[in-house]
């Protein structure tokens, strides 16, 4: 067939993929997470209160920050010192949902956690990486709560993970890289659980519109990509 | 059956949507759009320079902005007059793209189109009922344009048109009104084109994740209210 | 005379002024004010707590708020998001300052109402219009906060209203349009109570300082349209 | 008769004012204005370029702005770092409409003028000693842009200067120092010409909506001090 | 020897310094220091609380803020009221680590003195003038302190003063003017107490690295110069 | 001796320091340095263009911006999303003047070369490691500028590295890790150049003041340290 990816992928095929746990001496939980050139530090700190809108009801919260060196792409992106843009408040909002659906906020206390993402270096699905990344990190402070006691019962009810696909060149791939995602038709990321349920799901054309069937191409690209994503944030929990 | 909708309306009926044209003596295109009790004023503004970032490439840009009166909601909502909240950028982003997407930017020259949409009333749905109301803001626009000699083809490739469908209780429901919006276990929303194709999904769990069947029934519904949707911008565009 | 108004008025006559009481369904009292071409929505909110620096005062707090969609005016202006303009501010405290002249704070107990005045089509006189459609939605406010209890006397003590008035080729003239604002000699803004007391009077030489005759003239004026005004207020909220 | 003022002066008379011009080695023209215990530095710095929506008029432009020493008030104010309050951006605004109601701005060329009016002490007054005072500065920076011929023809038309009047305790005084203010029932600020006539009148009832007769006294009150304090200013520049 | 200075002072000669104590009629304490035409306002205000973070630790704090007129210097400057500048953070922030090196903080109760130090006129030397005349204000405040019985002993433990060396044209220099500061290849800033101990050294290579010998003779000027500062404000003090 | 560092080092003995060369595919310029537990990022970025206020002067520019993760401490710190800290702003001016010491502007170019400090992890001492390393990042985006033919002649004229020393508990001692820094009575950074000389001397007394005899020792274990940071450098830009 003619369509060949940038980096002889195949169209199915999720680039290679490292989490290192563990990476900070200070951090309650943390990770480092590698999707081919992105690299992605996820710290969760656990704070004991709330912010003020939840005080005194007894249930805890979970949220994310989102960040980017400024020299991790292509070229430098002025330090978001004024300000958080609009593509990075959307993108930390989008990983706090995606962390909160899969934690039971009555099982915390009145106790926030916090998960940086901070990017490293971006080559494509930054966002997507976090979110998988983040996970290990959350799980990792959980653990720690409940050996430490703090916790009775480890909050987490699911695991979550997440992965881009999108229509490159008419053709449906998984796990796009900067190239491929800058020049794509339709970017959509995908947030599954553990047992394969959306948390979320976002869909873009941005060039063309797309059909109902080229939607059911990516979402089976999806689901095979993050079941790989899984087994790689199990193995890293097990070790 | 036993599932029925605060307002008595079936699961997939739509509530009664309003557009009157031209209400404004001064924006180049301008519509107020009632959907239920949320009410959204469109203005179409038509500027004749576009942002510093894309000067000389000889084409246009189409951006929108989007802003809520602090009672338009139950309870008064601080004004945002410090920065937009991150839900504002979010709908911003959202409203700007679906436009763009069936927008042949290299038809406007080097001009831009600010379409405003400024919520009123707020009763549930206020970004679709917006991306539905400001095509139509959008259009008069151009049709001035083409009318006044700017355009010499309308830079209009095809039509949008936004709804919001869930999982309430359970049940697939097109079209939530607020109070179903705020307990909803699924929110998603669906902009397509005229044609019935997709500009943009955004599914999120807001209580439960939801299966790929759950997803099916919510498209479904979503085509079926965007076509009545349409039908109601070809009659207001044709009057 | 040869002196003839752009919308052939005469020169002490008021434009065509329609208020209409309780558009909103959320907000404790609402009105919209047509003053001919210039449109403000006034809401009023109740809210059951005054300001940090008055607390365990036992007495309560009126504000105000001003607000303009970018496409009110002949030209779309900038979103005011980063924060309130001079002009703004300005505008505001006045419009605060009007409506606390006529209350009783002692009346109120420890809340606060937030009268937010947001113009929707701007054709000049857009403060005056504002403190004349606020005076409604606060009086429609405490009616109902004596109608459910809240309040056992209501704490409003007089009406208000304002108008501007103005020199333009060297006539005075009263309620200005755009056109005669944006090149008046001068231009001044009474407000009063409904006893024709003065609350506020703010007058600029735009083009040219004014003599003490010719403030005679304007406050004459003033006076005269300010009772066209009252009567307006009271039919509305004896309705 | 029982009414008696604070600091036992007469109901109509202004405190004893000071100005001193030249007081800085660098502002093109500079003075220190003393009304009773307020004090404020003026200093008028000649740009050689205009605001950028001025450019290519070849009209000039005067602006001010005002400031205030944290400790030059009874209690500490916070230093206005973030943005500056809604009074001082009523108060500069105040300052540079009165400046430019007396300047030709088609005589300065494309050059813009600061005044930049520093309250040291205040004890009342202050927005009226910076007007005062401002024009000593202008009026000695003109002077020296007309002696080194950068001026051919002075742009200064008139005088200016300003007077703060009011009632206190049913009473209308002139020149109302700090503790006056701050219980006046009105309060009163009139900015004229050297030849008397009106280039700006405020005037807000803080405590008590006041008459036509409170007025007329306010205006005659305010017409005697001003003469006085263009004496001031006439034997300054004079010296 | 051929080295003059620009003002044709020796090279360990500083420059004329005069400290007017209690300027301000509301301050606690406070006084006008001039160093040559470096001239700076400093004002100490008490105030009976601490910040946030200090409270219930039974401590006083003791802060600076500093600030300069927009025409201070040669050429107008731009006011600060967005944020302040590096710079005068960077000022700021040592002129109350000076302060509070030679504070007791357990002695004040929880009292926080804010110092604040306004250049009128700048000509070299700001930073190093604020500090040697907020230590007189900062001790007479604490003396009115314990005149009135808010302390019971001084939280006073040492004399604090500063002044500027370099390195102009090769020969090492003692307090800097402006000229000579805008061209030295180095600049030092020293703050030491009374009995000659160092709190502070910052020094810049601004034009060329320096040695150790160079370091020693600047030394030594501020050893000298200092001693002068202290005897100033000894002689203030004890007036 | 009873003097015992926290780390078991001698008092002249500085952290286990490592730079790792090239970490970024994008940056012109990187390194990664680890002095003890601080790990710092520094990337350069070279640009086509100087900051506005350079323009047309035919010289280059070097600038350094500095940043920490919210979680490179022991407890999270707040992202400085608003504005960057006083201490943020005061360290990042301190690199950029250490650079630019050792940089002749002249041979750039209208380029400017930003110079980005990241702490991964701070263990004390991240002010000092950022300089050492940024000078690593430096040197070999100006290699890359040399080898691409960008520029003709390396416009580094001299080396740059920083250290801190300190007196803790009494005692001098070189490179201090985050307990001792949080404890030190005086904190002192030194920046040389590779032959020895003062780029800048930063000392505080944090806790007590110094004395002369204190200085010089201080300064003698900066020399000794310095020398192996030196060393280190070279090892790396020769490798």
């Amino acid at each position: 067939m003619s369509f060949s990816r940038i980096d002889s992928r195949a169209f199915d095929e999720i680039r290679k993929t490292k989490i290192t746990p563990n990476i900070s001496p200070y951090a309650e939980g943390s990770a480092l997470i590698e999707v081919g050139g992105t690299k992605v530090i996820c710290m969760a700190s656990v704070e004991d209160r709330v912010p003020p809108w939840m005080r005194n009801d007894g249930k805890g919260w979970v949220t994310a920050e989102y960040g980017m060196l400024p020299r991790a792409t292509h070229t430098r992106v002025r330090r978001e010192t004024q300000r958080p843009s609009g593509r990075t408040m959307e993108i930390q909002r989008l990983i706090g949902r995606s962390l909160r659906a899969i934690v039971d906020l009555t099982m915390m206390g009145e106790r926030q956690i916090f998960v940086d993402c901070d990017v490293i270096q971006a080559d494509g699905g930054t966002r997507c990486a976090s979110i998988t990344g983040a996970y290990v990190a959350l799980a990792l402070a959980c653990r720690r709560m409940l050996n430490d006691g703090t916790f009775i019962r480890s909050p987490i009810i699911s695991e979550v993970a997440a992965i881009s696909v999108g229509i490159v060149e008419g053709t449906a791939v998984a796990d796009l890289k900067y190239e491929e995602d800058s020049t794509a038709e339709v970017d959509m990321n995908v947030v599954c659980t553990g047992s394969g349920k959306f948390i979320e799901i976002q869909g873009t054309a941005e060039q063309e519109p797309f059909n109902r069937s080229q939607m059911d191409e990516m979402l089976a690209l999806a689901d095979k990509g993050l079941k790989e994503l899984f087994e790689i944030q199990r193995n890293v929990l097990a070790g």
